[in-house]
């Protein structure tokens, strides 16, 4: 049960003039599964993407790269499958993902190069291509612009989720209407390191492709690469954002203009809704965790304190316990300088922490004013907030992460059987 | 149930001349649990240590690094509370530290810097130092130097281990027998850097305080410093070296001489069985496993591959279920360069995993011949080796750990009730 989250119906999503999206069942590791996803750009589309960080980078995120960085060749189509990563399996997954564009390209008319290809599911196994590629035809005979198909969608991009994630807005940018919607899916493997395992935003607002590289990575920054369940960055990350045109907005062209404001701010909210619904699903979630770091010296060194509490194990059991563990906090932030070699010189004298309203500690113990009776209430929560002011610098960062439960540990061990 | 280790008995443990140790009840915590050890050093003893990383270093972590720098000052007692880690708790716990010092020099008769301060515990709440110093007389009234002591006092140490830790070498140095024993505690919040949250190893051997200095680094960095549980370093990590000279052996005052081999090897021997010891303990644990990484171009880099692997929960998991979900192991080998940078050009193609006997993965994909009954048997084991070959240079490292079970979680959610 993720933490307070709920698939929007429908009726609440909204569709991208320009974008069409095929959905089927290819049984690529289940039977009667929605596990095929084909989507189809107008031409004039532009598209940008943010990809993993980890040096083992899945077959079809390499194949993402290298199309995209053929910058005269236009996306047309995106292929998406789940029940297989295609991670892992060196020439072979190449082969297979490059093939799996080449069949989109022959139903579509257009060159293999315009295509992208995204898997997600179990990592090291051959990915069944054959059965990718059987099914392409009827995701073309379903191609539908409408809400529905983004609903469907966003089910058919599930693994471990327990329930699809999507969202939409709406904004006007010089009286032409402007449709944004998203979907995600994750919920294990998740540390994001530049963007998460699949997410896929569309707008169907004109702007210049340089802007939208730009837009990309500040969307990416502000949503998916806050979010952690587990620390395990995955082969597969992808996050693309997509931007018809068909709106009829004059291209937004400078990030000196309204207009890119306008549609960041929403292009960032729905990224965000998308990238904590991730964390609300996140394995075995009990508790929904905002970890907020203030007056660091820089983003790197709050994020590097965020991610040392996030990724505790004792830190997240403690959450998951609703037990006001104090100690195991301040061991997190004492221990961020091993991975972040700054933070070594911090004065955790100077080092303040909360929980939700109530100051906990400070000059390196708890505060005067702290009752445990306040923590153990803030802690029962389903939704924590963590703030620590370093008492260094300006810099502020968030992270969103959840608690570890034995639920956590049930789906790890059973997920391949 | 801890992995293949079970506490020696009484008569595989070997007394150190001239240490006695003395054990009580203090009510530290719970009633009717020895928790508080006094440790008493005959005049002429050496003593190096060292101490947790974490920038919240407890309150008498603190008092030791002090006590020990005053190189002039021969330490004479060590004191050491279970029950409480007297960390996270400000000048006050400073204050409860100086006081257990001055209590236990009163006692017998020795400066209150010639004391050295252990604690071991909840985090965060102060330390009952009335209640520690009203057990000084009963532990100092209890002094004993034999093997039963140094036993009960493996005992004593103890918080959510579930057996106690010890163990003994005896050595003949140039006609000199020379004895160590050492004792150790931990299960959880074990990543020692630099050392674990207490390990105290003792030897009868007369050796120069430099090369006692030298000699604790270097133990502490093949045993306590190779190990993890949960990847969260301890705020109390101290592992102090113990030299009476009570043998009567020529004094070693050389690196280069063959006494200094003889007796550090036997020094490694006993340091690396404890800390064993603590991860076949380690909270929850039903796997052991160790993972060697080859090839590196530094130690450094080897060191961030086996944690990146040690540290990840999908993998942990994963080996709770016996599952051979080796992609998990790679995504966790991809994930090393986020902690550190100088794996960002690991090539993956060139990098090979072995479980047990078995090549599981090369060419960036399972090897050709594996099979997953291979590595379904590995898994099965009790005890797990990998083996990550990086390809690229001639360092190695090597890195204990456990697995992450259900248990794991009900421990730490229940830690405190």
């Amino acid at each position: 049960m993720p933490v307070n989250y709920t698939t929007p119906s429908v009726t609440q999503l909204l569709p991208v003039d320009g974008l069409r999206l095929g959905i089927t069942e290819a049984g690529i590791r289940k039977a009667q599964r929605r596990d095929l996803t084909l989507i189809e750009l107008a031409p004039g589309s532009q598209v940008a993407g943010v990809f993993t960080q980890n040096r083992f980078c899945a077959a079809p995120v390499q194949v993402c790269k290298q199309h995209l960085a053929g910058a005269e060749t236009a996306i047309r189509a995106l292929v998406i499958n789940t029940g297989n990563a295609n991670a892992g399996t060196g020439a072979a997954g190449l082969a297979a993902a490059q093939a799996s564009c080449q069949a989109v390209a022959a139903l579509l008319g257009c060159e293999a190069t315009q295509v992208l290809p995204f898997s997600t599911g179990v990592i090291m196994e051959a990915l069944p291509v054959d059965r990718l590629i059987a099914g392409l035809p009827r995701c073309q005979a379903a191609l539908d612009g409408s809400a529905q198909a983004w609903h469907d969608a966003a089910h058919a991009i599930m693994t471990t989720d327990t329930v699809a994630k999507a969202a939409s807005r709406q904004i006007d940018i010089a009286g032409s209407t402007i449709h944004i919607t998203g979907i995600s899916k994750g919920a294990g493997m998740i540390k994001p390191n530049m963007a998460t395992m699949l997410g896929f935003l569309a707008t169907d607002a004109a702007i210049a492709q340089p802007l939208l590289e730009q837009l990309v990575k500040e969307v990416a920054d502000a949503s998916f690469n806050c979010i952690t369940v587990d620390g395990d960055t995955s082969t597969n990350d992808s996050f693309v954002l997509i931007a018809t045109g068909a709106a009829g907005n004059a291209v937004i062209s400078s990030p000196d203009q309204a207009a890119y404001t306008t549609l960041r701010d929403a292009l960032k909210a729905v990224a965000t809704e998308l990238a904590q619904a991730i964390v609300r699903d996140g394995e075995g979630a009990t508790k929904f965790i905002e970890i907020q770091v203030d007056h660091g010296r820089d983003v790197a060194e709050c994020k590097a304190v965020g991610y040392a509490i996030a990724h505790s194990p004792l830190v997240k059991t403690a959450f998951f316990a609703s037990d006001p563990n104090l100690g195991r906090l301040q061991a997190a932030i004492g221990n961020a300088a091993q991975n972040h070699a700054a933070l070594s010189d911090l004065d955790v004298s100077q080092v303040r922490l909360w929980l939700g309203q109530t100051l906990v500690a400070e000059h390196g113990g708890p505060a005067a004013s702290y009752q445990e009776a306040d923590g153990a209430r803030e802690m029962a929560a389903a939704e924590i907030k963590i703030r620590v002011d370093l008492a260094r610098g300006q810099a502020s960062a968030t992270t969103w992460t959840c608690d570890l439960s034995y639920d956590y540990v049930k789906i790890n061990a059973d997920y391949r059987s």
